[in-house]
């Protein structure tokens, strides 16, 4: 059964591919699962109709006959448990690519996000250049360590896995800051997430419904 | 194989349990499986021998033979994956009750956690009043989803499950603050999670941890 995901009807990120739906895209790209797309205004993800699929009103969502799924990570690590190419078969190393799942939503993305709200929400406010600071050291303490721990290895715990895709869609969102430049092993791994097949095929889904070609 | 996880060997909460390894002793109690602690200090922490256990320096770790994991959601979706009692049978529902360990920790929590920060390490900047109610209402909405989609259920999605567990942990650090109180049945909800007898006896190690009578 095919299932069918939900997007911005009109991403904030103008395409870039920064929004939640993503991840998502990429895993199914992965492992060959077609899907379906739903796209949702501002507005609608809001109602009580997409709601009740996400308490939270935001996307993705994912459904697939009975079952409604929502948060990005559940939804990759549920594709992941379907099809073999995400996860590793060893139970040792699966519980250890899938703590870099929670590692890349939890502890890298937090202060990314903050960053991110604090220049988008309080840009005007008196205290926005004296914060700027200590919002990049709350990002650079963990690009630090992740940059420590990835050393010159390709992938985060062996072969590329669903930690890595999380983690590499985590990063990007740094793009538009300097934020990631004194690390060249972490900016060689988004490229090299970059580069696979099924990221470039993802990408260029989404952007295609920005760009109206979808 | 009785696991080995890791706890602040002096809580910065003083034995509140909102420290981390709460989430983990709780799902040990849950599903009946003992377990040894070894206390790390905030020095040691931040070393190499237990950042070859946690790359980001923080606790809990969980060892089990030679498996090592780090992050209190998927080391609580390690165990629930080991014993039953934390997720349901049906495929389908047990992915729901994963999307809530994920909503809980990055949808949830994330919100909270800023505002921890923010009262904890920007208390004395000349921004800290003016910031909070934004910081309030951050949490907020999230707390009126939560709510709505709860309503007058017992637990998230069916019976109690690792979503649960963690949901309660990540509401329960709001318990310095007013921000509950608007919704009853949320601290209902947290109420029915503490009067668990699985959680009485993690709480009770974790207590004695900082009083010295463990």
């Amino acid at each position: 059964m095919k299932p069918t995901i939900t997007a911005f009807e009109r991403s904030p990120d103008r395409g870039r591919g920064l929004a939640r739906d993503m991840r998502v895209r990429w895993a199914l790209e992965e492992v060959g699962q077609p899907y379906d797309v739903r796209l949702v205004s501002f507005q609608a993800m809001k109602e009580p109709a997409h709601r009740a699929l996400h308490p939270f009103g935001q996307i993705p969502t994912y459904e697939e006959g009975g079952l409604a799924l929502f948060e990005s990570g559940a939804i990759v690590l549920h594709i992941a448990g379907r099809h073999a190419g995400l996860l590793p078969a060893d139970a040792d190393a699966r519980a250890r690519a899938i703590a870099w799942m929670f590692s890349a939503l939890n502890t890298v993305e937090s202060p990314i996000v903050e960053r991110e709200a604090a220049l988008l929400l309080e840009r005007d406010k008196p205290w926005a250049a004296q914060r700027q600071p200590i919002l990049d050291e709350r990002v650079g303490v963990r690009l630090r360590e992740l940059s420590s721990r990835l050393g010159e290895a390709d992938w985060l715990d062996g072969a590329f896995s669903a930690g890595d895709l999380l983690m590499v869609t985590v990063l990007r969102r740094l793009g538009g800051s300097h934020l990631l430049d004194a690390h060249s092993n972490l900016c060689a791994y988004v490229a090299r997430g970059e580069a696979r097949p099924a990221y470039q095929r993802a990408f260029a889904a989404q952007l295609a419904v920005f760009t109206g070609a979808a």
